[in-house]
């Protein structure tokens, strides 16, 4: 593979900064260069700086990209996803636009169940097929890196086919995968009536047999009235640990289900969705060093208007990281840039903060902050380059294409022009 | 030209119905047809019908447009945007994210008028360029014909440059533009200690000479508190129709203004905006056939939650038409997918009222729904192909990349792949 060099980039936007999680007044420091460049050779991140600098030393067989008027941004990581699932939910989404809420929807058969009958009647192959499809929707809005749940096949056996979608996926695409186990996402209807002992499935069963076989590196839980309660939640996020998985969570979107208190005292990576949670519960977050991740599309796309506290968690000095949520149901957005525009429009987040909370906070709320999430010398080529001269128009020009061409450890994976 | 033939479109959704805008139930009947065919001839829709119709009697050297899976709409109208301007405003954008509201930006000198003094400074063939390069935004979108208003010149000169910037773009691009006047967008800072002067103004030089060269269809105002109250409103409206301009009217976006008793008495085509609108002038509006022009993608974009009664105003009656308002402050997207997003999640249209608002019922508003707006026979072979099955997808997946290809007057003009 020949060396590449980016050069002129009206905003090299490298997101340079100390090695951990960005926090307070860290995450308006974005570390742009102007009439900026970068080198990368295989694969990795030789230097970045002045196209000055990086053009004074160019190797010989140099591939030259040339980047004028252009931004360039790390890869977005995006740090929530349910991917790898059946058909759609577009019958739900007219009801809800003619006035049934999700939770109506929900308690009449429909919602994450109807995914999961979907997902069940469709091969492996199927599967594979549909998410493959979606895939290349991440990569063209800018996405390189992102996280992908289970939770929509609800046994041990449909768990399982969902996680191998989601290994192949890895193995087959230029996007990099991080698998979360989401066994404990609903109570499938043929536990309807003894959900203790679907608890007790996912426990002795689905999790060592995930683990075993490494097919997942994060266990995650919806913990929410009328799915998971604290009880059982602490017991299935527990012995996830005992397995070696680390811990996400989905807390407080439709109640306050105190599992942010949980999420705090059990040492979990990440609090998600966080609509209800208070301040004292934001507090315990952040001295926990927990880092929540903020879903404003699930927000949006349900017709809510209440949005998580994001100025209040920036103002606790909570390490904040934003994702799609994308899933069938109650956020069918691939699009980071999209979620930056909500961050920006419904959170009063500023598009600095947006886009630190998508690469690198993100990054380490995966566990990769180490390789991915910047554009430093030793981290990973991925990076995007965007049809405009500034990187707030990313979250301004809302619903506009503005992605030029996507780069996955030097290579080009993806050119919408 | 040779003819073309789409055949095998999963849904062709022809608008097919009366020759006049749709109301009440009318708004969801989109005349689909599965497995759908269509022949263009000379750039002219021929016919419609099954695949298995159109297929059976395809002339020799018929070009075949393969639909397998796909969505076949009328190319979206966008009913009302703002498109030539100088700059952005992603200043003032991160100011709102950061907390300032729409209406402390404008007092303190943002707002309209900074996007009237970047306008001003930029050269009729630089103003065209950057108008050049957003429009490509329109056509990705699926739009092939868009209403554009002047209004960021604010005197005679700078209002006329605008609007010939606008007839270039109908001679150089595919997309159809429909030339509104909008002088009275604001009143200038130069006038702004004597603004019955700038009404002057406007009524004895700008309209005249406006409709004299030809430049405009409609005439268009800003009724609004600090803008134009509603006796300056009609004093240039009256103008404008006895110049034999047709006339669009902003009301009710910030403040009620009262200005939707105007657009009824007066016989405005169309009312646009309505956030603050109540039931009597629905009723108002009604009575008198204006057609409402709701744009949700403002009210989002300035953080707002109220939308205008969207439901209301098809219960009265009324002949719903969604636009973009695309303009550098309280709108920045040319999407008209992400304004059926809206639609259905904030304001609960269902997606098949939102397509009729977007296609037929806008082309009819812009004096056009007897050539464009619908696929049947005799009209203008200008329509979209989307990557989903299911034509509610295209609001569904929102932030999607989901146009396949573009065309007007059956010539591609746009492929997304």
């Amino acid at each position: 593979m020949k060396p590449r060099a980016i050069l002129h980039a009206s905003q090299l936007v490298t997101l340079a900064g100390p090695k951990r999680p960005r926090v307070g007044a860290e995450l308006s420091a974005l570390g742009i260069i102007e009439d900026g460049g970068m080198l990368v050779r295989d694969g990795v991140i030789v230097a970045t700086g002045s196209s000055d600098q990086i053009a004074r030393d160019l190797p010989n067989d140099i591939e030259v990209i040339e980047a004028h008027g252009r931004v360039v941004l790390p890869g977005f990581v995006d740090a929530h996803a349910h991917p790898v699932f059946g058909g759609t939910r577009v019958d739900e989404f007219e009801m809800r636009a003619r006035g049934a809420t999700y939770e109506e929807i929900a308690a009449s058969g429909g919602g994450i169940r109807s995914t999961v009958r979907k997902t069940r009647a469709a091969s492996e192959a199927e599967l594979l097929a549909q998410a493959q499809k979606r895939v290349q929707w991440f990569l063209r809005s800018g996405t390189t890196t992102m996280e992908a749940k289970s939770g929509y096949g609800l046994s041990l056996e449909e768990e399982l086919k969902i996680l191998r979608v989601i290994r192949q996926l890895n193995e087959t695409s230029a996007l990099e995968f991080v698998p979360t186990f989401l066994g404990a996402h609903a109570i499938p209807e043929e536990f309807a009536d003894a959900p203790e002992q679907y608890v007790t499935l996912v426990i002795d069963e689905m999790l060592p047999t995930v683990a075993e076989q490494g097919l997942a590196e994060y266990c995650d839980i919806f913990c929410e009235r009328g799915y998971f309660d604290l009880a059982d939640s602490e017991k299935i996020l527990k012995a996830a640990q005992s397995h070696g998985l680390r811990l996400r969570m989905h807390v407080d979107q439709l109640t306050n289900s105190g599992g942010a208190f949980l999420a705090a005292r059990i040492g979990a990576a990440t609090a998600d969705h966080l609509e209800q949670t208070n301040e004292a519960e934001i507090a315990a977050l952040a001295e926990a060093g927990v880092q929540p991740v903020l879903l404003p599309a699930s927000v949006y796309a349900l017709g809510k208007t209440r949005y998580p506290k994001a100025r209040a968690m920036i103002d606790a000095g909570l390490a904040v990281v934003l994702g799609t949520d994308f899933n069938p149901g109650s956020s069918p957005t691939p699009s980071i840039p999209m979620v930056l525009s909500l961050a920006c429009t419904q959170m009063k987040m500023t598009p600095a903060e947006g886009i630190t909370a998508s690469t690198i906070n993100a990054a380490y709320s995966l566990n990769r902050g180490e390789r991915i999430g910047s554009l430093e010398a030793g981290k990973a080529g991925n990076f995007t380059v965007f049809d405009c001269a500034d990187y707030r128009e990313i979250a301004y020009w809302f619903g506009t294409p503005l992605v030029h061409s996507v780069y996955v450890e030097g290579e080009c994976v993806c050119s919408a022009r």
